[in-house]
């Protein structure tokens, strides 16, 4: 139950005070020279302490690779073992929580589900153990890069509170159309940059209220061939809808135009073929569907939008009880986010590289 | 990638217009005795052709037991093999599909993924596969009654197109307040009848157009003791996500109150415990999180809500490419449901019970 | 647990007096036209009642194909569901049995396992079960001879009781020399044909005493490229053991040239490479590992002997204990082999076929 | 391919000369107190470097935990993360062997597996795995022993080359008459102590010859409840198999005393059971079956016994090719094990161990 995927696996471990986070990447194929460099620009992203908006807790974060590369920096088609260390473990911060359930969180059904209970910052349950998944979201991305149809996933802020929410997708659902199927995640990705000051303000509104803040997050993934995904229990977007849901605070998956097309009527969201490019490739008058029909990619851009709930961890007094039933009161005193969905972009992007390698394989 | 599950495991076959369609259910444990009654029951909310709005294709849809099951009904422990015949195939219904890819159907990207493609009516993409599903989740309904805290789900139409949607979740939201603990999931699909005659009568517009409409399926899990989950890889909310998306025309999945929370402040929807009842169960002042934290199950309900598209099948004329990629046109012939979220009500009900078997086991 | 293979899957079910027996093969590729001729001469190989020294149960053992097979014969890369009836269950025959335990047999042990048990014919611990395997294994062989490489595999008896062995692998062990290359399984066969009347004389005197006889089978698989298999959890010899100690009354397994192997000094045993031929294939001084070097195909013949109990239900009067613990004896009355090996030639053989494609795949 | 295990799994990673090996343990249950002592002894009773008749390469071989223990010494139900580093990597060592297949080795086969190899020292072909599978064997006899029915696996060297070999199972076989029950893995192993000596000259005589010897290791499963394995596919036996056949070097598996079972007939090797003890546990009147009917555990011990080829790394001059097809010679220049089956006793053990653990639990 620690294990993410099919043909490329990814195994973790690691509790958030624990030495160390880490994983063991097996299946990845052999001969890839590794991008140290994009691997690291990849961590950073996910890194906390970067700003005043994210958890202030610093690690280095640098993985330490332990097999599957050779010393020149080439897959070996071998398991690919790596670690994390956890640095910065300030656990007497922890301390009053031993006894407390924090509201939202893990902290009760986590002793439900064991007998016991690593009270020192979440344990499985901490955010923390997403570093693994960019380590491998990072390889991921890299040998998808180097694939003809060069396949890469972009994901972007959408959303925080209210406040930023235009229709993310109208280049995607506008199909061929748009500029002659030169649309990529990135130049979507640009013209939502607008929109950030207003949402990382917003973000600092609920900070200094000791408050915290929902958003969501969209991604495209773009390169995928048709074909791709099953019709059955493997459907495509399924696998996305699994991945996404593992990303702590994540509430809600919607795979393309959902929440329009599921009040609409048939005809008026039909991805209507209109013929093939003349690399074959197939044409669509529009991408209400994200891209993928019965499960299986159509050729076209996949989009998906997830939600994240606000971090329960707020610096306001919260009511809640102990371990043994009495009333208390809590505020948080450790080091967090106001708004997780600002740190889980690279996690969905990684995410959904894995997916995507995993079912190119 | 026709199995379903991990300690029971549905494996199924069967094209809409093979033989049969059947599965094996492997895992389900020994010694309980099976209500044929109640399963054909189940079995018969799923057949079309009980109504103008769904389907007039009629079959029997009464399973064959083959194995794992007594001559006096009583489960073995051993796999429970059975077939379901497909008894009205009218194939030439499909003739003029040969060559023609359908709109938003896996008619192309079926092609793409196996290079042949059963044009008959859908092959394994057809939701005739669902078959199978329901006399898996009717056995697992079957199970999870039986246990001391009698796990129950209950699935109800909550919308189609625009009509119908109030807040499903009113009083599961409302926590252990509502009418001390007695909220099951029986008394909430009362509450929602008296929309039920608005709801059908906009799916009989529709099919009067000609055209289809999408939908939403609200669910509630009732019984689950805290503790059923894990906090990685296997969190119970990305499993239900993983098989609601497998259902056919599924696009998007909510867990809990997540179309609000996600753009709500934390301080806002905490559900915050507030004590033990008599027999040790927690109690909560609210259920936004749909009995779920942290991937694991808090003793709450758990509810969620599926979207669904309107069917691409209508009978009105609209524009293609044909295998060789020349424009084309198509009306849908064949006999086919207006709302495909009306008839997925048994099957989103009967894949929550396996999953809560699966998870219980 | 009912499920055998990685990437192409066999689920099975089915006692042996339930109504049928039954299996889905999940992953089987598209496109291959399937030979129902060749299939069924290899199930009558498999069939019991074809002489006096098996069984005389007799049933057709014609499999009905429900799923993943086009009308005119060609696989869909959709799962292959598919029964065969249990005709001639005569139950009666083992009414004597309800409460007493056969020895060697698994009823006291399937009790304990599942705490049920179906006393009429073992159940899944029934040889019947492996009419599934043949059906699936017949199907890989198909597949396999279509490939470039042609791989076989080739089971012949070896020995029975203290009857019929000679080194079976003398033509293997001598490599490269032999003929110019030209070793099939084929012609291996063909030289035990001369000891074949002495070994069925030998089971005929133990059928006629009323008791039975162990044995044992040799097999070899050709056509394998260098490359197949994995390095450590994942050996291709592994792989068949498994396999193999999971055919009913299979005692122990040896890779290649194992009872001399163990014995030797390394300088006694080496297969050295000599060289490449013209299509680059390798050439070997010897073949002692059975084609294998650490898991993986070495482009030699993979060769391996499986050992059989004689079965113990003798006709003779043994001892033995009622449910209750209370002396019983018994003496088989049902329809039974005096020596399963005969019998168990194509089940290695399917076996055999499958693991290879697995691995292929 | 580098996870061994269904419900406790073990995931491994490493090369020979990587900077470490390490694995996942995933599945462990919380609350087991680990004793470090015992998991230590259990490593160096693998390690290499102890006497003149096993390599000498020295490492301190003391895995860091680095997850999944809490400190003060106790599981937490999450995965176990350990590494081993691999301090004393000669790699000038392995040179010569670049471009050369050494014989019996998986030099070539990796290659065509792979396309790419570490030569330095066999890569994950190493015997240094199994570094990994000792500290989870280690983990899991622990688990074992702490349970009522106290499981145990005991392992002993039973022959080398030609020397040792006497009926090591006379004990098991006879059965519930050897002392009251009182039979347990540790007496038997300790009446095998006279034999060692001699064992160990022949040992020594053939690495004064620079060359090798194949070897035969026994091992006796005690305190398995009846009931533990799977009829069909998930055989108890047959998973022992593939575990022994994981191992370097090993080419047979034979279960209970299958080489005389499969030369007699059925009336010569009856277990028949007698009755039931006070504890209501089985009495037979013999163990040839070795503790496994129908792939379930019968109550009696379980026992098999595993083949050990000669290692092919030896001293004298050996004719090979290199990898571009001239002939070559080679001569073992490293430090390796005169004979494998003499190191592989504790990873016989511990492999039994995980298998038996993983079916308990």
């Amino acid at each position: 139950m620690n294990t993410f995927g099919t043909h490329i696996r990814l195994t973790t471990f690691g509790e958030s005070h624990s030495p160390a986070m880490g994983g063991v990447i097996d299946g990845f194929p052999a001969g890839m020279r590794v991008d140290y460099d994009a691997l690291h620009r990849m961590m950073s992203r996910r890194r906390p302490g970067q700003s005043a908006l994210t958890t202030s807790r610093r690690e280095a974060d640098v993985p330490e690779f332990l097999s599957g590369i050779s010393p020149d920096g080439v897959t070996l088609g071998t398991p690919i073992g790596f670690i994390v260390r956890n640095a910065d473990t300030r656990s007497e911060d922890y301390d009053h929580l031993r006894h407390v359930y924090r509201p939202n969180h893990a902290d009760y059904t986590t002793e439900c589900r064991y007998g016991i209970r690593d009270w020192r910052g979440g344990g499985r349950a901490s955010a923390r153990e997403t570093v693994s998944w960019v380590v491998a979201g990072a390889l991921a991305a890299q040998w998808l890069a180097e694939r003809e149809c060069a396949v890469a996933a972009g994901a972007r802020l959408l959303q925080v509170g209210d406040v930023g929410y235009v229709d993310p997708f109208a280049w995607v659902r506008a199909g061929e159309s748009a500029e002659g199927g030169s649309i990529t995640a990135t130049n979507w990705l640009e013209t939502r940059r607008a929109l950030e000051d207003e949402m990382m303000q917003e973000v600092e509104f609920a900070r200094r209220d000791g408050d915290s803040l929902g958003g969501y997050i969209g991604c495209v993934i773009t390169g995928l061939p048709p074909g791709v995904g099953n019709p059955v229990f493997g459907k495509f977007h399924a696998a996305l809808a699994q991945a996404m849901m593992s990303i702590n605070a994540a509430r809600s998956f919607e795979i393309g135009d959902a929440a329009d097309m599921c009040r609409s009527r048939g005809s008026e969201v039909l991805d209507a073929m209109t013929g093939f490019d003349a690399d074959g490739n197939p044409l669509y008058s529009a991408n209400h569907c994200g891209g993928v029909h019965g499960g299986i990619t159509n050729g076209a851009p996949v989009y998906f939008k997830v939600g994240f709930k606000p971090t329960p961890t707020i610096s306001m007094e919260v009511a809640t009880v102990t371990d043994s039933g009495e009333p208390a009161t809590l505020a948080a005193r450790g080091r967090h986010d106001p708004c997780v969905a600002l740190r889980a972009v690279p996690i969905v992007e990684s995410l959904a590289n894995l997916v995507a390698m995993d079912y190119l394989l």
